[in-house]
């Protein structure tokens, strides 16, 4: 496809209009909406109004006046479409790490014989941890690491839950969610879910899949901004005995009665613990809306879409200079496509100098990825044009390139 | 002391060049700075640099060029001194209810032959859920809620921490940390602090104290903003051994490189768990700016002169009218006066109708909150004085102001 195809298809995109709500940076093509999605005009202006009228002049009242209260339940029910749930599934809090930690350790709860934990090696580095923190505090699991591919194998009446990041943080590979919850639950296991590559740009269905229990950020594609709050889904079939360790005033039946004594919210909402942050919560309240009449599997559509066009244009323009290590069909990949290169660090850094941004994963991956709501096929092109004259030209390879970065 | 005389005392107050740093609405008498601290024009512009330009044109770069990254470590810079510690024991993260879950764990770690969890039951509600939350998770801690002025007595060589909150959040009274501390110390137990409604009011000092943990939000007297992130301590000399459960990459010892194994991060720095709230980060960032040349000492007088003051002028003016439940001694009382009344919650709605804002506590309590940043001697007279005439006239007992309100 060349730039004028593409910006003919760009021009019939039935999402073609979501772009516009987006302020893009001039000069800048933005392949990192899966570290950091984009600001949208209306999340400022929301943000100006929370801060200025509600904080500055409503002060404490706007716990009330303003419906700072019901922030978390009115951003669960915006959430709850893209993943398939309903939205006393879901509490928006916390950071995605918590989250998992809650969500384990209801699971074990659930499943109090069992003692294992079972996840890949292609799990983000930090459900690991967090699964190994949990093992160590309770002292009664095990977490056995095993290679991706051969997760269902591992699978046995011994596992309290397979927990697996729905897409590779690095590779892309997107692991078919509904076998591997169905195979869990084979053998009488949980499955846990990390959507944090999913959420807003992938077909997710939670309740579909019949997971058990999920986590997730949403300042990827769901642009709630740095540190936006992550989530929490657990299934409505366990709301009668699901439980938080993590426990706080806001996950309370009656939060403002004070009570001594502890009794859980209804549904998810239980693992709601401290005040939520409201600037963020506000913020990714209005970042949702873009998504109030779009189809999940729409912009999955678009992933697939925009992922597939990168890679064929690699494979013409650029060839084996570099390795896609990202699956070719569209199914099994997420909405970021990674490239494996000697150098990746310095390519980086010399793409990003050229106005393309996208991310590198050590040791040797450079990432690229496709916002659904955003990224026009023109753009696609560009990159890739980009990144082809660099490699040609070899100027990614000087020192002022390599330099020491603490993220991308 | 009349209005002239607090209007005089008010323009010789060494602090008095500090309310000009906030903006609060005109006609208005905020005491309810221990629920939410006031906000300040800087912070609002430092948010609107984060949002529009860090944000919106730096996006994904800002975790590198506008130091994202270190904001945990800049904010534990500006707030040590609040607290009495070093930059190093303190983790800026989370909320209050997830931090004590992380402290408590860490005591239990600490402390693993032993079995209770001592606390008072004055001690707010969500610490007492949490401490259960652990207790149900681990299966070996008994957690022990007794009177709040015979928990010494209780402290044995079973106990693996005491764990309190500094000041009532409905009397106002204030524990001798120093003292509870060293008791709890004779014993061989730990002591947790929660300082939620110490922090920038008071003189807090937990290195000097010999505390072993402590935690608290920064949404009140440090007005970070609604929802601020909350702080965790961990005294030095429990670096090399404390570890915390809810583990997460910006805990790790290099967050970037994405081991997959786990090595936790110097100090109280492990912990971070998940990405920052880079948008509550900023904002408190600047918050604590107004505290750079505040000795603690003198927030801690200003606060006793303060309730002082109002407590003389409530015998003076409404006398048997309501019971004043605050201790009259300055050392045994935080920044905040409670008065009991039977009509409380009516008593509140008519005096926030009014233009004065504290807020009611169930059953039969009204709260006044007196910031030692920026609430004036004319505001406590003032208040005082439209108090006396609600009382006197009776206004306050209509149905208009017995609305049912979540908050306050």
């Amino acid at each position: 496809m060349d730039r004028l195809a593409a910006a003919r298809a760009d021009a019939e995109d039935p999402l073609r209009h979501l772009r516009g709500t987006f302020s893009l940076p001039a000069g800048v093509i933005y392949l990192d909406g899966n570290s950091l999605g984009a600001l949208q005009p209306a999340v400022a202006e929301r943000l100006r109004a929370v801060i200025d009228r509600e904080w500055g002049h409503g002060l404490i009242r706007s716990w009330n006046d303003a419906g700072w209260v019901e922030l978390p339940r009115r951003v669960a029910t915006r959430l709850a479409p893209l993943l398939g749930a309903t939205p006393a599934e879901l509490a928006v809090t916390d950071s995605t790490s918590a989250n998992l930690f809650k969500a384990l350790a209801a699971a074990h709860r659930l499943r109090p014989e069992r003692r294992i934990l079972l996840t890949d090696d292609a799990n983000f580095p930090t459900d690991v941890y967090v699964a190994h923190g949990l093992a160590e505090l309770t002292g009664d699991l095990e977490v056995r690491v095993v290679p991706t591919f051969e997760v269902a194998d591992h699978l046995d009446e011994r596992v309290a839950a397979l927990t697996l990041t729905h897409v590779d943080y690095r590779t892309g590979r997107r692991h078919d969610a509904a076998s591997l919850t169905a195979a869990a639950h084979e053998v009488g296991a949980l499955a846990v879910w990390d959507l944090s590559h999913s959420v807003g740009a992938l077909d997710v269905a939670l309740d579909a899949w019949r997971a058990d229990l999920a986590v997730g950020c949403t300042y990827k594609y769901c642009n709630g901004g740095p540190g936006a709050p992550g989530f929490l889904y657990v299934a409505e079939r366990w709301h009668d005995q699901a439980s938080t360790p993590v426990r706080g005033w806001f996950g309370h039946a009656r939060p403002f009665a004070f009570d001594v004594g502890y009794e859980p919210a209804a549904g998810a909402e239980r693992f709601l613990d401290g005040s939520p942050p409201i600037l963020s919560m506000a913020a990714l309240e209005t970042a949702l809306e873009v998504f109030a009449d779009v189809e999940v599997a729409a912009l999955d559509a678009r992933a697939a879409e925009l992922t597939g066009l990168f890679i064929r244009l690699v494979d013409e323009r650029i060839g084996a200079q570099v390795e896609i290590v990202t699956p070719r069909v569209a199914a099994e990949r997420g909405a970021h496509v990674s490239l494996r290169h000697e150098d990746a660090g310095a390519l980086t850094q010399a793409l990003i100098a050229r106005g393309v941004i996208g991310d590198h994963r050590p040791p040797d991956l450079v990432r690229f990825g496709f916002a659904p709501l955003y990224t026009t096929r023109v753009e696609v092109v560009d990159a890739v044009e980009q990144l082809a004259d660099l490699l040609a030209s070899g100027a990614w390879d000087h020192d002022e390139f390599r330099v020491e970065r603490t993220v991308t």
